[in-house]
């Protein structure tokens, strides 16, 4: 039934719509953790031994309802998202505990953090408490993930391209913990000193912020963590890093800040549609088309058609 | 005088807007060019090569003006784009038929693309008749790429990681030309069977199109190409095959059809704006952030909101 809800809301079908307005007032209790990183960096194997941490927790905690939303390229060939980490997922998948979702990412333009922002308000909805959101990729997909996601882990491996340190300098705005993963490869710690020396770089450009006489639980320095996830290891740690980032935003605020933030954006975006959709039905048929015509044969710029036909 | 504009209209401030109006008019001559990848493929010795190509055609040829446009991940270290491609681009700096843009990606969540697609237009209505756009990373601002392209060359390496392969999956479908550089490298062999028959699976695939009877010349099946960029190997034919894919675009009607399509879409977020804009100001002060607050403690769902303020 969730599966079949998760397909309405991600194809902006009117059900999905009505069920997104309903769940809403039951939604805002689970923790968004964005996991973002290079290709090759393992973020899949750490995705999947963070839910297995979650549902086997240490003696004396609870075990948490997990849910996975995996934001993959998608395969023409499949005619769908890969399947690559639902196949790494498969031995977590007789679990009634927790709930994968792949989405593929093909041809939404601007479309496809809209449609993982609504996924997510579903699956916390429904109920689970930790939501781990993975993608592929660098750049704008990331930014977009960190402005959804309460805590954003950026993962590193050792041994990566040329190109991967200019990548890392714009992760580094993005990143709440930072991970170095595959540490049971040659070089880890040649990549865990850069990425400190980077982090210690970034902290001492900013303005202030981090170097303000706050009180330690009002402030975040981002931790750097080694793990390999195909063995296991660091991953408890890991979990724990997460939780002091959750227990930070409650304490100084930034959950809420956060939240408000993203929710004000969510509002502007559909009140944009809502009155460009009402805008457009109130309009005599054939204005657009024609006013199309001369933009494209360069007798009217888009900006004198936008001042002809909205007046500012 | 270029470069100070483009920062006007980069930064979208009212000078900038004003000129974009004007310039359009001006616009819609250059030969739009994508090069994207995944990292470490080598793009900018390519967007390079390139360059100088067009500069100092075989002769017979008329040299042609050249922009670059870098669409960079920001470093927060050199306070602004890394600085990368300019340096590999130093030996074109001192000619002034060449003109190299680098922006930052830093924060621009939606907007990058838009100001992209506005430094383009300032170009081409400069005179520059070519303007390749060069993308790091992998994911939507691809795919953004691909719709202000004209042409968009996708360029892999032999020997990448093992998350490329779903990347490359979507990839195929933006890529008008392929690219295999580093064609020295042990290894290119099998990457250009292993894109050749991905790209076969693909047209394969495809529900008819380009299995079509239309004539020849009215079909384009992208074609893989060798390069490798730092000794300057395929470049011509690379440049050859720019320059046939701009042929058939334009005998297809492609040309047109592209353009009136990214006209519109830029049109219509013009208008999403202005209509925002308009009825925000007309809003009683107070109201939308009363909205917010309920909306925030999910006493009312954002659909319910847009319902109560928009009334649709």
């Amino acid at each position: 039934m969730l599966a079949r809800l998760l397909t309405q809301v991600e194809n902006d079908t009117p059900e999905g719509r009505a069920a997104l307005g309903e769940l809403f007032h039951r939604s805002g209790q689970a923790h968004l953790v964005g996991v973002t990183g290079a290709p090759g960096s393992g973020k899949s194997s750490l995705v999947c031994q963070l839910a297995r941490h979650y549902r086997h927790p240490p003696e004396g905690e609870i075990p948490r309802q997990v849910a996975v939303v995996a934001v993959d390229p998608s395969s023409p060939f499949s005619g769908g998202a890969v399947l690559g980490d639902r196949v790494r997922m498969r031995d977590l998948a007789g679990d009634p505990g927790v709930f994968i979702r792949s989405m593929a990412s093909r041809g939404a333009l601007g479309g496809l953090a809209h449609a993982t922002a609504a996924v997510v308000q579903v699956l916390d909805a429904a109920g689970y408490n930790v939501i781990l959101v993975e993608t592929v990729g660098a750049g704008q997909s990331e930014v977009e993930i960190a402005s959804l996601a309460h805590t954003t882990l950026v993962v590193e491996a050792p041994g990566m391209g040329d190109d991967i340190q200019a990548i890392k300098a714009g992760l580094l705005e993005i990143a709440d913990i930072l991970v170095v993963n595959k540490a049971d490869r040659p070089g880890f710690q040649a990549t865990e000193r850069s990425l400190r020396s980077m982090l210690e770089g970034y902290q001492e450009s900013l303005p202030d912020g981090n170097q303000s006489s706050a009180p330690d639980l009002l402030k975040w320095l981002p931790p750097v963590l080694c793990t390999t996830a195909t063995l296991g290891t660091g991953i408890k740690e890991l979990a724990q890093a997460i939780e002091r980032h959750a227990e930070y935003l409650r304490q100084s605020g930034e959950w809420q800040h956060r939240e408000a933030r993203r929710l004000k954006a969510d509002l502007e975006s559909m009140l944009r549609d809502a009155l460009f959709v009402r805008w457009r039905e109130a309009l005599a048929a054939g204005v657009l088309q024609r006013v199309l015509e001369d933009i494209t044969s360069r007798r009217l710029s888009p900006q004198e058609a936008v001042k002809l036909l909205v007046g500012c």
